[in-house]
């Protein structure tokens, strides 16, 4: 990646270009207005099969070898697709058993793209077929500078080949069918396979399903997944192996578990569409940053599709209103992007996208977009320092993708509306308000358990496997802060309620037994009160919680568990934990989780800083980057520094501190002692 | 059909009648009834399949033979249906193939009716042998008056049959598949099509379906319906061509584009429910009868269907109160129906509709409702003078299958829940209100341009073909004045977007450039301010429109768009366009429409009458006729006529005024210099 | 039954127990826990098909034969199950037909229960064998005290299977085509069948259906779920016939017929899961109990299945708060239940139900819950003379299955959103409030007719046959009270209106004629004043009713009807009849109901009680038990008794009045004369 970094000079700059969709003619206007744009990379053919193979093992290269050249002559790199997302019509014509089999029991069909069946052989076939062919051909291409794999890996498919595949990959797992009874609980029921081909994908899924049998699916259908785009990338590397390779991850994308992709990947890269009609969209994003940043160790990310304004997708799709493209770019970048790309680089007239807005929008080079597009390229040069750099935090967040399955895929439990990504939103917020930087951690897959950090926040862990529970006790043990909320360490990585009272595997931990989980009905409220006095209200949930070594640092003052504990305190091995055993009100909860950060004694640079004021800091041996972006449309702000530096965006110095108009954004270079 | 006028003595008055359901002894009842009732016509046999061909190629038309000849001896018309809507069990159960595939992909099955692939070679054989048995046996019965083809045409099929279907349509179309793709934009995510044979009607739509290709399938599945009409149409006009022949369309039907149909129709012929648990349901039946009468240039159409109370199909199904049946009725006359016609005669005691109210219910003759169909008849004979009479208008109204598919049946719009219907609606209100007469045009197919109007008003055509924009564009050219709301002119007749900026078709006709479509959140709402100072709101859209020649009728007051201009009015040619560009709230737009009607010179007969009472006007070349509908049950009203003239239904001489009674009707004859 | 009383010493007491899922250890420590608890009956076996015949052919009973003989060595009774609620994986790998086919086209599929077709030939035949095994083996062994068959039978299918097993039912009732024709209306849209063969159940069923085809699918489903359980049941009394037989039936459910298969029950069983986070599912328990109670004569019924706790099938699961538990098992035994049983002994750590409480919860015997369940065995063994002992009642409600598929499970009624069981809970909820005993009785096949009740409540019987109309004719000709509800007597058992208009059945009984049936639409409202100037408000409903012998309790005050009567009482021979034609605010129609019952001379026993206390009475020749269970868990209540008695859950002599705290209960024994 740093070869990649040097080639674009800094940040990569760019989109999505689908040539195959214009004329000739149109392709010189889109060098030229690449150029004025300040456009370097570009990401070429994701969806261009049917266009490089019009009939099976007929190639048609030459138009693509023409724009890898011009675009070469216009010194604009390329990120090369294979283009096995979108497999030709000839291909499912000849072979309808590799469209995917829905949820609803009938094929995917043809019109749409992803509509392939990840574990079909024949698609892998000819998918390696198409990849083989452009590595031939393009590996030496001087305009290569990374590989793209197919795009946005995804489907979830119910075929035959799906079971099959699903049998292999359970043998792997469990070796043997007792094993498996076992792991899946199967005699409750009288569910108990005595022969592997008894075994299905859970096809037209019913509620009251074995909730082992779901999560594994789960499991399976990632990983098979994954082995489509390894198969890929190995044929890319086995030409060439200095050329970076990846594929495009989505934000909050729960079929695929990207612990285990990052590993693959030379670089994390992101494609995010954060909706502008919902107000707080900036501050998921800046969880999804520092998640996929989080993905390969803190290595900078690829911001490779977001929208220079609406989408088209949704039911209603508002734009990105003047200045907030370019904030939300630089946002990205702020979290340890080092690129800022878009789907797509020019509208197309017809197709599913038509209204999907590109960085030269249907009111073509003049329009409001494509000003604000050679703007942004303009200051990203100014940003080429700061690629390569990175950022270090104290505090983490747990966010697994069992742990997200364990909630939301399996049913039965106590209450089936959890929503993983927003109880992890609930305990982030608190701490970007506050301007902490946080990284993002596995439960079981991260290999160095959570050294370094100060604190670690837990959502919600209800399915958790005995690795990943000993890693949070022994972060605790070695004198770390653990926040810990309701429901967690309940099941085993089988779904199977741990042994010996709730919550089997964190009870020590956070020094309390649990009787009973008691969700609330429906406008049911609770008052807790903390021991100095401070009141709040609690919803949804109650652990019937009982003492053992833990204190209270909250009860309740009402309901049929007044007096018990609502938040509890705990000393574990050398370290720290606050168990919070109810959905307390948003203020409450940002209350727990910035005084267990304090007791930390981890601090925020930013402190006083306005929530609206986003802050954060990048940096390298020699120099910090201190981003400060004004999220409000309406209010300024004056942002103390900590010393003085130059505001890249303007090359100006700047004193000790920084005046934010609305939307104003400063990014800062200081240089370190 | 004149001659079918000059048999039923004037205005036809009857319905559906189905003798299979009841012994010969009802019938002697039911034609006594009739007599009593006034019934003159009776649509027969629509779903007689079964009784008429028990078994395949067994023909038993003894009964019906009883039947026409006893209703001819009472001297009562027959519009003699083929029975093709509802195949016998026997035709699927040999074929199952027959039955439609649904949108689900499972198929339609038995036990409900128009069960049927319109695409099927074994539908369409079994339906035209059943209609020849029928035209050879009835074709010079004295009783036929009228063909009924079928009934209500309506199935969408996703069959095998039906892609063989699409297929061909599809090559008539564009000859050869570079063109298709072309079209299709199928460059766009790699959907290249290389033989006809891999293309498929759009099976299990998923959303994020190739929109010309969905656009393409409506268009097929009219024109393959239509295909069915015109075979038994053909069919029973090789015997005999003096006897009118007619389907019967339905109220605001999105799957069949009425326009093509038309000119295949010797009589337009709707059937209509308008809801009456909705207060306004006879305003969109109003635009519904202005719809079906220009369907034919004006030409009298026919009520075919319409319930004499309650039907029985929808979640709530309310009575119609005391006198609105009546009311209901003359409404259509007053719009030129030439015909009030009911399903059915007499309620069924089994099967699905047992609950739809009749001309006989269940509570029999001495029924309020029974009652009030008598008092119709002898109402309707008094109308006679009515029958042939039609209408003129200064204004027109653009309606548009090919533009409601555009906004309602094509995914990856700025937002997507579009209601064509609904925008039709808002701006034919206004007009209806204060009594305008009004006509509705197509886009392409009216084959006159737009000669003869004043006005005419463009909701929304987001869709719409070069010659029907070149139409609108010539009107105004030529002097007409345009008025058109938001999202017009911005995809050809392929969905692709048209080049150089928005809106493509209009950008010159309204004298502005469109950046962006700026549809708003929920909840937010923008302050309009008109130039005299006058202030609206608006919400749910704002185009972010540059003036060019236009000028600001209005601005926004407030919001990111301030000062900017929310109306237009643009002089173009010798004619002025106001356009709307935002959605601005019913009264604001109510003033905008009447307005532009004022300033066109366009004056109502009517104004000052309250809106709830309904003025319309047919006539000949001698008389007028004054139709004055009180829709209120509370309020009376006092009309002024431009002369003193007759009231057809109590036979007396009219002054100057017209004093209506709650739910009261008067209908003036006057005759003309 | 007597001898399975006398066994157990009084009240049976414990739950489902599936050892299959554990180790032998743990089933040590269950039999220690029972007795420790009081548990003398469990219920075993039930999903344990693919534990006791692993492979096809194959049996391991060598695990069951150890847990009788642990549970007989400590002296607990056991309810062995048949197992073929659960087929094995084998059997539907074997045999995919087995799968019901949902309503949805697809196949149920594997990893729930309940997976089968009920008219699969092979799904019989297996389980015809695996029974035959089961009652070879154990009919004789000493701990079986009663046969448990299958589980909660439910599935509908739509199989080809189920289509022959339809056609062979509708043979049966119809004996020919042209009766069936009539029968179901076929004339109507054409439907008119040929040939059995063409007749088919009626898949994917699209709106528009049929409704006696309908109709006739239901009982017929109901049927064949009866068929399998005569099959086992035969083949188990075939070894042994002094052994109860029973299955276990479910609250208010839909698809079978109870009335049907009680007579076939040595035991009416039930498994019900009152929510708690409903305040008054307390309410709809009792009357499910006198339902069930009523099914076979008044017998003393099983409450078979219970939570201890939260359950866990439902979006969200409430626990039952300390004390409910308990109170709503005394709740079942006060209405005649002889058994307080659960699902499950002992939580399990996975599959789906891993969350729904059991007597042995996660948390284990400290546990609440344990606790709750032992205080509650001790208490049950002071409840043994109630064992046996039944009620009386002279208030009788009907309930019919029939009635409940034509209002829910046809469509085209003038409103759709019917709810059975919610109008007679409208009717029940007064009755139970002021402590009235309530026998529920059925329509057509309740053998004795209504001897012995003075009053019968009839809510909403749209559907009822010839015989059940005339049952309740002769009930009120022969002196008794009908309170009936508006839309009854409609049609007749095939669906079809009766003719001579509404109410066909009762036009005579309620002494007026409805002319129409006038649905409300939503928000409109009436006042409805009574003939003692008390008022009211109506909604939802009115019949347009026209006096003919009866005379007005209450007319409307406003609306259309002004003036004309909403409810009515008529003298029909010796009786009288109340009927209320809208649907009254609760207040007023618990006034109707409760005059109608003080006018036939019922008076409550507990008049005076407050409403939260509910009041009944089991008893013999010997004693009477009066039980009284405080539901509310904030107030007490002092109750008076007609004279001393003992309370058997203290052994304390109670004077004449009773002290209840919040949440407590007493069983009084006072001696008869």
């Amino acid at each position: 990646m740093d070869a990649f970094r040097d080639r674009v000079g800094g940040l990569a700059f760019g989109g999505d270009y689908n040539p195959e969709q214009w004329e000739p003619s149109v392709w010189r206007e889109d060098v030229r207005l690449m150029r004025e744009a300040g456009v370097n990379t570009v990401s070429l053919g994701v969806f261009a099969w049917a266009s490089l193979e019009p009939e099976p093992g007929t190639y048609t290269f030459g138009w693509l070898d023409d724009v890898m050249d011009l675009l070469h002559e216009h010194g604009i790199s390329v990120n090369l697709a294979t283009p096995t997302a979108a497999p030709p019509v000839w291909l499912t014509h000849l072979h309808p058993e590799v469209f995917p089999i829905m949820a609803d029991g009938e094929p995917f069909g043809f019109g749409n793209r992803l509509h392939y069946d990840p574990s079909s052989p024949i698609y892998r076939e000819y998918a390696a077929r198409i990849t083989t062919r452009l590595a031939e051909r393009y590996s030496f291409h001087p305009a290569l500078a990374m590989w793209h794999i197919s795009n946005e890996y995804g489907p979830t498919a119910y075929n035959e080949a799906a079971s099959a595949g699903f049998r292999r990959w359970l043998r792997r797992r469990y070796g043997d069918l007792d094993t498996l009874n076992d792991a899946w609980t199967t005699r409750f029921w009288g569910q108990v396979y005595t022969d592997w081909e008894q075994i299905e994908v859970p096809s037209i899924p019913r509620t009251w399903m074995n909730p082992a049998r779901k999560l594994d699916f789960k499991r399976f259908t990632s990983d098979a997944l994954l082995e489509c785009y390894l198969a890929e990338r190995d044929i890319v590397r086995s030409f060439r192996d200095d050329v970076p390779v990846m594929t495009n991850f989505m934000r909050f994308f729960r079929h695929a578990d990207y612990w285990r992709w990052a590993p693959e990947e030379d670089a994390v890269a992101l494609d995010i569409y954060p909706d502008p009609a919902e107000d707080d969209s900036h501050v998921s994003a800046a969880f999804n940053y520092d998640l996929f940043r989080s993905l390969k160790g803190g290595q900078p990310w690829m911001l490779m599709e977001q929208a220079s304004s609406a989408v088209c997708q949704w039911r209603l799709n508002v734009v990105k209103e003047p200045g907030r493209m370019r904030l939300g770019s630089l946002q990205a970048v702020s979290r340890a992007s080092d690129s800022v790309m878009f789907f797509q680089w020019r509208a197309g007239r017809g197709g599913h996208e038509r209204f999907h807005s590109a960085m030269v929008p249907h009111s073509g080079p003049g329009s409001r977009t494509f000003k604000e597009i050679a703007g942004l390229g303009r200051e990203l040069r100014l940003l080429a320092p700061v690629a390569g750099t990175t950022s270090r935090a104290q505090i983490a967040v747990l966010f697994d993708w069992d742990g997200w399955w364990g909630l939301e895929e399996t049913h039965g439990l106590p209450r089936s509306d959890f929503s993983y990504t927003g109880t992890v939103m609930r305990h982030y917020t608190p701490l970007w308000e506050r301007h902490h930087a946080v990284d993002v951690v596995a439960a079981g897959s991260s290999p160095d358990g959570y050294d370094g950090y100060k604190v670690l926040v837990v959502p919600n862990a209800y399915l958790i496997g005995d690795e990943g529970a000993e890693r949070i006790r022994a972060f605790a043990r070695d004198g770390g802060t653990v926040v810990m909320s309701f429901f967690s360490g309940v099941v085993d990585d089988c779904n199977r309620v741990r042994p010996d009272g709730y919550p089997g595997a964190f009870r020590e931990l956070i020094g309390a037994r649990i009787d009973e989980y008691w969700p609330a009905r429906p406008h049911e409220s609770f008052t807790v009160e903390f021991t100095d006095g401070r009141r709040a209200t609690s919803t949804w949930w109650r652990d019937d919680l009982h003492l053992e070594s833990g204190t209270a640092l909250a009860t309740y003052a009402d309901g049929l568990l007044e007096g018990r504990a609502a938040v509890v305190e705990n000393r574990y091995g050398a370290g720290r934990v606050v168990y919070v055993a109810t959905l307390l009100e948003q203020a409450a909860l940002d209350a727990v989780v910035l005084e267990a950060v304090e007791s930390a004694g981890v601090r925020s640079r930013f402190e006083g800083v306005p929530a609206h004021v986003e802050c954060s800091v990048r940096g390298d041996e020699a120099y910090e980057y201190v981003f400060l972006l004004n999220h409000s449309g309406e209010l300024g702000a004056s942002v103390p520094l900590e010393g003085p530096g130059t505001d890249l965006l303007t090359g100006t110095p700047v004193p000790g501190r920084v005046e934010l108009g609305p939307l104003g954004a400063a990014v800062v270079q200081r240089p370190l002692r």
